[in-house]
This record gives structure tokens, C-alpha cells and sequence, in this order.
């Protein structure tokens, strides 16, 4: 057998076959799709080489701009300079640290009147690990999660990983709260869990207390109806980010089913940190083998435990707030400056998110163009101005585009003269 | 319709089903049978309490003793006086920050004359999160990993993350070296990867070149054969720690479709940091596209990118080096003392795990004790005289015990005169 031959045949045969014996199939699609928010990424760093990084308005990533309070960086010196570094870099339980859990719990019931304890807490790596720790402890494949648009595009990733469907409910564009009936007439038996964001990426949207309610006693009518948990999976790493005295309901309280995912991201401003955790309350059903799945669930992710020293640091910042002066003073700017000039925002209540309805060019009278087709007019007619903003589709909800307006207050002051000069273009 | 009775309905229906309904298929398996390692873990924490932690000699878990090098606490504080809080705990790209990720590729490249760039690594969140990475981007359900015995038990869970099955190769119970021969026999069309772990966990040997040679010449051979990449995938947590001048051969320049996964868990002392990299060469067939198909892998696993703070400071912290004088002094004493008494050992050549054969009682004459048998009788006497290890069962090879010698050097003295009470008992 000659050796080489074989290996050129393979070689013909494989370049034949193209990519498909490479990657896995399920890896194959997002390949050809990667996310569009991070080529905007890319594309704004590119942006700001050439025309330098203060004539760009890079909007498009929700990476705060605010740093983290200081209270962080001094606790972790002073975890390095007080703590046995066997400790603080060791292994801990794949849950995290009990006094970690215990100090987050404690803040949880002082402020929500809840009554937690550290074993209703699983630490992990971020609220995206949290999201997939939770799905992969419940989800067989077909199940069906249901989520409202527009919603963060990693949820169908997410729901994926478990071989689980992802159902988008419509969204009410006139509110943008979750509409119960809409949510009521998309649940099946299939149906094994429903995802909220609140507050909500990327519409601004602090879902009501009402909204929570009629969400849940629709879920609770569809337990009975179908005979099985439907788990309420509730991602809130803005939930410390809300305005005007926007109260968060904290949704254990008013649905058994909930498991709650948070990240320190946004609040403290560490989202590269990758920390976070996921809530399994008492209340849920077979709460006990429920979080004992979860955490084994977290260690055979790979992931094993949250990333230690910065998780002992949170343990002692439960106490810090964000800087919501910061975003509350953009927020007021950037809506004010965009409704001033005509455009149609949704009035942001949390994150830091403001979303806008495209306007459509009138110069050809007649034409009807879709939302997709003017949501991509827009956003590459704001290039034009330097302005970087994420079309509706990245969010599934075409005919829209997201501001992040987690930037500091002079890219916005600097924008809003270009902005004009775009909405003058749109006829406003 | 009476909201009240369908609830009680519902409630039987739901006892009735037991568990069935709540966790996941694929996750109940794992409910039943917690890892024995960490139930180790809590047993040996419980039996400190009892009878004074200096009482208890636990060899069960693999977590260093040896504190991390000063330089990296340093090496924190510095980042944090030095940079940017935004930063710092801010997104980077989804591989991991580029300047990192090139120490690391110059660092490689010095020692071991390969060619790498900070395209070829991605940062991840420990060896676990890069092994489930590189599963993820290649593996098809149904698709066969080889591994050989005995492994790290958590090899099984990775795998059929992602649908795929894990074949056992039986070990060369002489050496424990691979037979490369053992492995061609249990390669198939369906043989997508082969996953090492070199040293390895818990045989503490060290893989020869020759061996590695016999490995890649039989993994080209079957990869002509059916036509398509076999992926070796070199788990390589303990490289740093290697005695007696053992060499680690550098797998890439010995096989082009070679995957590395690395962490800093046993070099420099951060298991619980979670801290590591996937290493995909040039040389593996569409490494581009792997790479970027990894990158999103990655992401869309909920990890989205490796622990910003502890990332940029290992990247300042390439030169460290583990303190291997510390774990040779326990390897030899350990090592020593047990063959003195008459235990039967593999002489460890890396990581810091001594590997024994369980002696057999033999006052019963006639009857014969498998493997499992004998093993968890071994290990359930260690217990009376204060000892955990793990029996080989852990690691799909009973008949043995793994004896983690990263504890303190006072521990092996004080448990070594146990350890001979423990030999006259089964009459060495």
C-alpha cells in the first residue's frame, strides 16, 4: 500500500467534501451567521483606526462604560493580601463559595422580603452559563422554550445547545411588555419553559408588576392544563439598572416555577469577569434534586465553578450600586435629543438600551419597503455619520434598531448633531 | 372550571411520575451516581471536623497544596493599579485579549520550537470548558472519542454533552504507557477524536516520544482508511510537572490534527480560577475555520470568553514556573516508603498522582476477590486508619488506587506509618 497515494486521494476527497466532515453540523450554521453584533464590533474599532476613536458614536455594544465601582478592585487586594491563597484560588464546592451565596442570599431577602438561603444559589460563570446551566438541567430534545421578541439572540444558541425549540412570541409594539395572550396561545405540551429579560435587552422595557402577573397565572392554568412544570427562566443582569422609580417585581414571589439568572456585568460592571449566578428557590418543584442537577450540570459544562477570586470580591460588594446617574444621564439626553428630532423611541425604564422604530424614507412615493429593507437603509445611512447602531433583526424584530447607550456622555453629545443630519436625510 | 381541584390533580399526577418529569433525561444518570471524587471531598472535609483536619490524611482530590507563585498575586495588583477598570473586567474578544494570548504563543514557541500566534489559542475557562470547546466544534451524535484506562471520569460527561460516545481503550496494565495497537483496534469509521492526558491523571506516567510516534503513526493510518479527521485532543493540565527530566513531547509537531488543551489549574496552583486555553495549530486540516468554529463555540456555550483579570495576568505571568521541588520531595518519599512497605506502584514520572495496585487479602485462601471487590474493600480499610484515596473504579480501572500527593509534605510523613498498618492488615 502506498502511503502517499492514499493521502492524496484523502486530500482530493476532502477538498471535494468542502467544509461539511470538519465542523460539527450543529456548529455549521453559526459559522455562516456569526453574530452581527460583534462584527459591528470589529467594524467600530476599524471605524475608529481610520477616523480616529472620537469622530466615531459606536453604539452597538452593551459593554458599560462606566468602571467598576471601586470597592471592587479594593476588595480583591484586600482578599490577596488577607486570605490564603490556597483559598482564594483553590477549588471551592461546583456551587461556590457557601459564604459567597450566604452574603448574596442575605442581600436578596433584605431587599425582596425573600427567603433564601446559600443552597438556593449555584455561582457560575456569567448569566450565560447561568441561562445554560438551567436549560441544560430541564430541556430533552424537542422540548420548546418560548421567549418574546425582540430578545437577545444568544437564547436560540442557548436553547440549541439542549436540542430545544425555540418559539418567538410577538411582540406588542405598542408597549413592548409581554402580552400574556400572546404567550398563551404559543404554549403546548411541548412547552417546557419560558425566558424573560427584565429589564429588557433591547427594548429599555421594565416589565409591570401586572405583566408578571398575568404572565404567571397563565403559566400556572398551562401547568394544570398539560400535567408539567413550565419553568419561568428569568435573566435579570439589568436589574439593579432601572429609572424614573421603576420597581423590578422580584418574580419568585409571584410564580413557584421561577429559577432567576444574574450577572455582575452590568451592575459592577464586570462583564468580561464572567460571574454571576443562577436562583433555584425552595418553591420550585423538586427544588432539592433540582439545583443538585444544576450544579453537576455546571461541572460537567466544563466549567466546574464560578472563576474564584472574583466571586469571593462580589461576596463582598453585595452592598455596591451601580452608577445609575451615569446611564440616567444619558438615557435623558439621547431620548430627549431623538423624539426632539422626530424619531419614534420606546422611553427606556432599565438597562441601557434605547429603541427606536426605523423611519422610512419617503422619496419614492408609492413604495412600501419591508422592515428589514429599512432597517438596513438606516443602519448603513448612520455609517455614513459615524454612528453605529444594531438593527431589530439581531433582536428578531425587524423595522427597529437598538442604541446602547452605555457609552460615555460626550459620544452622545457628539452624536446627536449627526443624528440630526440622519434625520434630516429620513425627511423628519 | 375549579382552579383548585385541577392544582390537587395535577399534584398526584406529578408524585406519581416521581422525577421523571423535572430533570432532563441525559442529566438524571448523573443524580444517582454524584462523583465519588468529590463525595470523597465532603467525606474527608466531615472526618477533619470529627477528628482534627492534622488526623486526616486525605489523598483523594486533586487540588494543589502549593500555593500560587507570589508573581501572580503581583502580577494582579499591578494590572489593577496599572490599567484600565474598563479594561480590565471588560469584553475582549470572545478568544481571549490578543496580547495574552501571544505571550502565551511566544512563550510555547520558545520551548518548544513550534510556530504559533495568537490565532492558534483560545482563552478558556479552564481545561474542562477547552476540552468541552473543542467536543463541540468537532463532534456529531453518534461520533466515537477514544480515550484508554483509566481516565478522568469527567472525559465520559464531556462526550456525551454533545451526543457523542466515549470508547474505552484497556490500558497496557505493564506500563501504562499506550499501546498504540490497543487503540487501532478500537478505531472505526466512526472515530472522530482521541483524547490523551499527558502526564497523566491518575498514573502519573509520562507519555514517551516513541509512544506518541506509534500513537500518530496509527491515527494517519486510520485516517487514510476511512477518509476523514481524527482529531488528537491532548489534555495537557499537568505539562509543567515532570520529574526526573522526563520530556513532554509537543504533540503538534507530531500529528497535524493535534487539538491542546491547557490550564493553569496544576502549574500555578488556580483550579478554582478557571484559567486555560484550546490550542488549534495551523497545521490541523481547516484550521481556520476551526478556529473561528471553537471561538463561537465558546461564545454560544455561556462561557462567551475566559475570566478577564486572571486571563491578563497569567499572560504576565508565562515565565512562572510550577514549585516542582515540592511535589518531588512528596513524590519520593511517598513513592518510596509505599514500595518499601511492599505496595505495588506505578513510579510517577509527571502530575502529582501516585497510582497502586490494590494487594489482595489472602487469608482466605481459594477465593478470589475481583478487582472491584478487592478495590473497595482497600479503600474502606484506608478509611479506619484516616486515609482517603480514590479507588481505580473513578477512573474505569479497578483493581487500583489514585493517591494525590499535592497535599502538604507533613501529611505523607504522618501518613506514611497508617499506610504501614495498613500493609500488615492485608499482610505485605
Amino acid at each position: 500500500m502506498c502511503q502517499n497515494e492514499d493521502e492524496s486521494v484523502r486530500k482530493e476527497r476532502l477538498e471535494k467534501q468542502g467544509d461539511k466532515n470538519v465542523i460539527s453540523e450543529k456548529m455549521r450554521p453559526y459559522l455562516a451567521n456569526n453574530s452581527a453584533i460583534r462584527m459591528m464590533f470589529e467594524e467600530g474599532k476599524k471605524m475608529a483606526e481610520l477616523y480616529g476613536a472620537d469622530k466615531v458614536y459606536d453604539f452597538s455594544l452593551g459593554n458599560p462604560n462606566v468602571p467598576a465601582p471601586q470597592k471592587v478592585n479594593q476588595a480583591i487586594k484586600e482578599i490577596l493580601d488577607e486570605e490564603d491563597p490556597l483559598f482564594v484560588h483553590g477549588y471551592m464546592s461546583n456551587a461556590g463559595y457557601p459564604q459567597v451565596r450566604a452574603a448574596i442570599a442575605e442581600n436578596l431577602n433584605q431587599r425582596f422580603g425573600t427567603n433564601f438561603t446559600e443552597r438556593n444559589l449555584i455561582m457560575t460563570v456569567g448569566a450565560g452559563s447561568g441561562l445554560n446551566v438551567a436549560l441544560k438541567t430541564v430541556l430533552d430534545p424537542g422540548d420548546e422554550v418560548l421567549t418574546v421578541a425582540p430578545y437577545f439572540l444568544e437564547y436560540r444558541a442557548y436553547v440549541t445547545n439542549y436540542d430545544g425549540v425555540l418559539v418567538t412570541v410577538e411582540p406588542d409594539e405598542e408597549t413592548f411588555q409581554i402580552s400574556a395572550e400572546a404567550f398563551a396561545a404559543k404554549i403546548s405540551a411541548k412547552t417546557k419553559a419560558v425566558i424573560i429579560n427584565n429589564p429588557n435587552n433591547p427594548t429599555g422595557v421594565v416589565y409591570s408588576e401586572d405583566t408578571i402577573r398575568a404572565l404567571a397565572a397563565v403559566l400556572e392554568e398551562k401547568q394544570s392544563e398539560y400535567g408539567h412544570a413550565i419553568y419561568l427562566i428569568s435573566d435579570e443582569p439589568y436589574r439593579e439598572l432601572v429609572f424614573d422609580g421603576a420597581a423590578i417585581p422580584f418574580v419568585t414571589k409571584y410564580y413557584k416555577n421561577t429559577m432567576v439568572v444574574y450577572s455582575y456585568s452590568k451592575s459592577l460592571s464586570l462583564p468580561g469577569e464572567r460571574i454571576g449566578y443562577l436562583l433555584i428557590p425552595d418553591e420550585l418543584e423538586e427544588s432539592e434534586m433540582t439545583i443538585d442537577a444544576a450544579t453537576i450540570a455546571n461541572r460537567i459544562s466544563g466549567c466546574v465553578n464560578a472563576p474564584s477570586l472574583i466571586q469571593l470580591a462580589v461576596g463582598r460588594c453585595v452592598d455596591c450600586q451601580a452608577d445609575l446617574a451615569f446611564y440616567d444621564k444619558n438615557r435623558r439626553a439621547l431620548y430627549e435629543g431623538l423624539t426632539d428630532m422626530g424619531f419614534t423611541c420606546v422611553r427606556p425604564q432599565g438597562a441601557f438600551y434605547l429603541w427606536m422604530k426605523v423611519p422610512v424614507k419617503q422619496t419614492e412615493a408609492g413604495t412600501v419597503k419591508s422592515p428589514v429593507e429599512a432597517e438596513t437603509e438606516f443602519v448603513q445611512a448612520a455609517k455614513k455619520y459615524h454612528i453605529l447602531i444594531v438593527p431589530g433583526s439581531s433582536f428578531a424584530c425587524p423595522g427597529y434598531v437598538r442604541i446602547a447607550y452605555c457609552v460615555s456622555y460626550e459620544t452622545i453629545m457628539n452624536a446627536l448633531p449627526e443624528f440630526k443630519k440622519l434625520a434630516e436625510e429620513f425627511s423628519l
